[in-house]
């Protein structure tokens, strides 16, 4: 699909794919400490860890050599899929926590504070909102009437 | 699970949820129109929409009466849904779009520039990346070792 979100869902667009994220993104980085806090069978968690490594989000690096050890890091594309994770973290404490707080809180080093984050507009600042946003298509993508992606309907009118 | 990641995850953790909510986001609210544009099966359209209805991310309203017909709009809790959206829209433009120019831009109406969205802090504005945020469990947390969430390890020490 052309569309940038089915294309990154098809990369990590899938339930495991970001809790195994999860788990590298805040110090899990080795096979059998991911299958123990994530409760997943080795050859499903073996299948996403390799999907992920071709797919350039993680690398597998040896940290021991006799006998020779693996774990996942993070690599660039890797660590930019933060903004995912920390906006998934946000909605699930703020509508799907029920009566229990939440069991996990970020602060921000810089300034201290918990983190809330905003999604905010990289040139003015402002958080983004479905109401302050608009959809412009580029005009190649009308010409093609039957593609999956986003109708025409969705354009700049 | 006690993760909010986990818990969001079992809301619309599935490719086509988020693919059903980008197009309800961009427009698209009925069920015709979502089938064609998708291009998904019609029972597993159906079975994707009821789950989020339950779920209180979309609501089920009538636009006609004779005959009656339906559409999906957001509710709260699914407007909500726009920076996980947003983050998924920004890494696939950025680390999958490949040769192809992104097939969609999104303009903030308020200052008119092209969407260049950034996760900030909310207390002092600055973008959050992992290397400026630290995780703190509750304490509860750490008395349950076996507990397939975040580990003890994963806190602050």
């Amino acid at each position: 699909m052309p569309c940038s979100i089915a294309r990154a869902l098809g990369v990590v667009g899938e339930r495991w794919t970001l809790l195994i994220l999860r788990e590298i993104f805040f110090g899990t980085r080795r096979f059998d400490e991911l299958r123990r806090n994530l409760g997943i069978a080795r050859n499903v968690l073996s299948g996403r860890l390799d999907h992920l490594t071709e797919h350039g989000v993680l690398e597998k690096v040896s940290y021991q050599n006799r006998p020779v050890r693996f774990e996942y890091r993070l690599t660039s594309k890797g660590r930019d899929l933060y903004p995912v994770l920390l906006a998934l973290l946000q909605w699930g404490d703020r509508w799907e926590a029920g009566a229990t707080p939440p069991s996990l809180t970020l602060v921000h080093t810089r300034c201290g504070a918990p983190v809330e984050p905003v999604m905010a507009c990289g040139h003015c600042g402002d958080p983004l909102a479905p109401s302050t946003t608009r959809a412009r298509l580029r005009a190649e993508r009308l010409r093609v009437p039957a593609s999956p992606g986003y109708p025409a309907a969705h354009a700049d009118r």
